[in-house]
């Protein structure tokens, strides 16, 4: 099989790298002119064989919607198109309708695994057509680990629905890592506690709460112990707002994720307008002292 | 009627006048020389004629706990212990008890009002006994507002009960601050809104949302239109805490008020630690650079 | 000054005669052949002499957008359309453009005070340019309460702003509203309270946390002290979860203000999945006894 | 090694058997007679050789003080008290001081791993001194999974900081148990998601969020994929409660953490009294009708 990549990051990268691995042919495209493998979109349409599959794996949004464009010009009637990245599940339904008016295909795919994919395989999540997931199974089988398919691929429904489903991964990764962070926050706390570092990994085999994001800690503990090197200032990505749009669509409470993301948006804050006003207040109503806002060093 | 007062700070003092205003003679003792009308605690139990009425008014805790101790030993068989400090209702318990082995009635009482106390009268929610309400209520209504007893007074059950209705009081306080916080930040974060102050001041009259805090938060951004000269830095006191501890201990889900305290102990952290965590994580799994820790200025 | 009126349902029939005490004109129409005073939009235009202003009070919307354009069609320019119904601000943005084309002006008109605005007068918020604010001023004076212009009324900013200033009006509204149930629940879960009616009661005067709503709560436990006859089951409406999505949008934490729009969500249903899935696992890892699901009573 | 083990249930029973296969010879007692080596605890401290070693796996709180009591009377000087039952850590400090009148030693271990410990092993944290950590380390080695040690044993500090460990591992539990919950609810709601059980089952290998945790979900979803044999009402222990205890004592804000205790005291509610009174308020400020309260079936 000879496929198209378009977006050769962090992700795609690497992606390319482990489906050359699985016996895959590649040819990938890149605007980064040391990345990629052809000069131009005409060129790698031209490289692949029809009916052909492009899997499109860059930055979601108006970078996508604008990959999505060209290609419904660029590619023929019977080619598909596969986004890998980590689009919205309504700009899926739209870019498939986009594609169907030219004859085109589309799956959607969410894809989880971050830098460690190459090495482990990536978990899949698809929405499609039963015909186009059958059609792109050798891709999804070289991306994947090894073993069982069902623990590592789904075909979760239509189009939008393997975004969906990579969606809710996200606000639960985000749920996750807010909760461990708050144990080791109460942890690093408490006077009684010696060894912060070692218990993390000493929950990594036998106890309930083991888990891949548990390993990562241990080994950002072993790095860093205090994490003295790292700033708590998070950015977050689209899933996890669109995880709280969701909940509220579908009248869903999500107490736990939705704090992992109000969180973040705290952590980026260098003074939080909310407290300002609730320090203001308790000054007016019980002459509580106020501590003056920082100079600016400028 | 001439009652003993102890604690002349913030608001022990403006409770001294306003009760001298309401006609009850105050004889008040504090440890500062220049507040005090008596030079020792002695001293205020010999002004005042039996069977006396003591008004405790100092910080809860260890201070009430001595004012208390030291109370059971001076005072004698008859008197009666006001304490209208923001002692824990369990403290009250305890207090209660110790001067009853000495024949002495205790009282506690919730006082609500801040600053703006002394002009406009003080809200009361007391526990105890019926008898010792009556004989205390001359008090009660000096310091209360004028019009309808019950629409500032309140005796809310056996001893404690007044602590507990103050403190979740302040709980209830602490959410209100924090849901017109969290306003304040949102229009204040919009483009489109042009008049910030404005908009406060417009809700005074006629909306849903008008209330006292609402008029206090009009009076803030008169004096400082984007609190610039203020920290959004926010110390809490025992009475918070004390409802999030109730809500565990009578499994009463209360995220609203739990998350305005939660908001107050993150206004003070120069950097949160599970953040810290949660950017080591997403550099782990992801690549995601962090941002490095702020150096020291030493 | 004659205006027209459109929607006269519990907002806005109340708001008919308000403006009519007030000195204003008012042709109203509604489906509703009771209560309506013309039978048909165009009576209604042929009624209210140019260059007119109609005030639209009609469910946000699907509704309000038939009516915006049906107006766009029925209007003629130098007319003036006000919507002081519950829309979306982003919605106003385009309900502005749309009438902007055939000459029509727009004003977006927040309106809180519920019920109770018909003898108090409303609170208002309004979005657009000066000439058309100061030409609807009477209008404006007539709906909110006397006094102060200031603290009845403010002009927020350009179109949608007025509706943005009430969505945040009404987010906080919820979190005002979740905080005092909170605070009722502690109360009423404790043993030592006997008397919490009595208490919510002596909060209306003095306390820090006197307000509107708070008086409302006290007519509500004189009507049914335990809150037997109603059930625990909450709808929510545009504005609060719309709040929660602009919290998103502007990375504004808003804790306190999304935790009372979850507890609606949970307030209806009548098992939780989530809790159902919480339970399956204790039950996996622990051995836990789960409780069967109630048998459905078909 | 000749050990005592006290409390023979759902976790001391397995646990006798894994020391057993592990090379310990353990004589177990407890009150069920169809369970128990000995027929009383004199006879157990007769059986085990001095100095001994007792293991007491009994639950928390008064169950766990009268055991300790009992043995502070029976044992010896050198002996030696280990508690690996969930207790609070405060009170491991009073137990640990309480023995130590009597000469005898104490160490408190926390136990993760469930019904699945026998067979996997079980992560152990331990608090006390390195000499008696290292007295009782081949226990430790006989419960705790093979492999290396510090990946699932951890001496985390003095008396009490392995219950400590303990207690912030089961706060992080109930984080991650929610946050998966929310995610599979967000599914469960969404009409496009065609497959739950086998998004979950995809989630295994190779994504973020595979976990111990994920595995056992899938089984849950194996057994019952629309989780209707279980109904959304789950218990909670004292750590999770003491968690968000301690976060308040430390001022560390943990809202995943606390929103999850929260769902668990909501799921057991019939009605949430707290949303009575919201409800009842929108009917007091706009009339929005109020859904009765379900009738008594009595």
């Amino acid at each position: 099989m000879h496929i198209g990549l378009i977006g050769l990051g962090k992700m795609g990268f690497n992606m390319r790298e482990r489906l050359r691995r699985g016996g895959i042919t590649v040819t990938g495209f890149d605007r980064n002119p040391e990345l990629t493998d052809v000069s131009s979109l005409d060129e790698l349409v031209a490289a692949v064989p029809a009916p052909r599959i492009i899997w499109v794996m860059v930055p979601a949004g108006a970078v996508t919607d604008n990959v999505i464009r060209e290609l419904s010009g660029a590619l023929q009637e019977g080619d598909l198109v596969i986004d890998g990245g980590n689009s919205r599940f309504t700009d899926d339904q739209a870019h498939g309708a986009l594609l169907a008016e030219h004859g085109i295909s589309f799956l959607d795919c969410g894809v989880s695994g971050g830098v460690w994919g190459l090495a482990n395989g990536y978990g899949l999540m698809v929405g499609g057509s039963d015909a186009e997931v059958a059609r792109a199974m050798p891709i999804f089988d070289a991306l994947r680990p090894e073993g069982e398919r069902q623990e590592s691929f789904v075909h979760v429904g239509d189009i939008g629905a393997g975004h969906y489903a990579k969606m809710v991964h996200n606000g639960i990764e985000y749920g996750l890592m807010q909760a461990y962070a708050e144990g080791y926050e109460l942890l690093q706390a408490k006077d009684i506690i010696k060894d912060v570092p070692g218990t993390f990994t000493a929950w990594q085999k036998g106890t309930v709460v083991r888990s891949w994001l548990l390993d990562l800690m241990v080994n950002a503990l072993q790095d860093d112990p205090d994490l003295a090197r790292v700033a708590g200032y998070v950015e977050d990505s689209g899933e996890g707002r669109w995880t709280v749009e969701e909940s509220i669509a579908n009248a869903v409470p999500t107490p736990a994720i939705t704090a992992s993301v109000f969180a973040r948006f705290a952590s980026r804050q260098d003074d939080s307008p909310a407290m300002k006003m609730v320090a203001a207040l308790r000054n007016q109503f019980g002459g509580h002292a106020v501590r003056p806002a920082r100079q600016d060093p400028a």
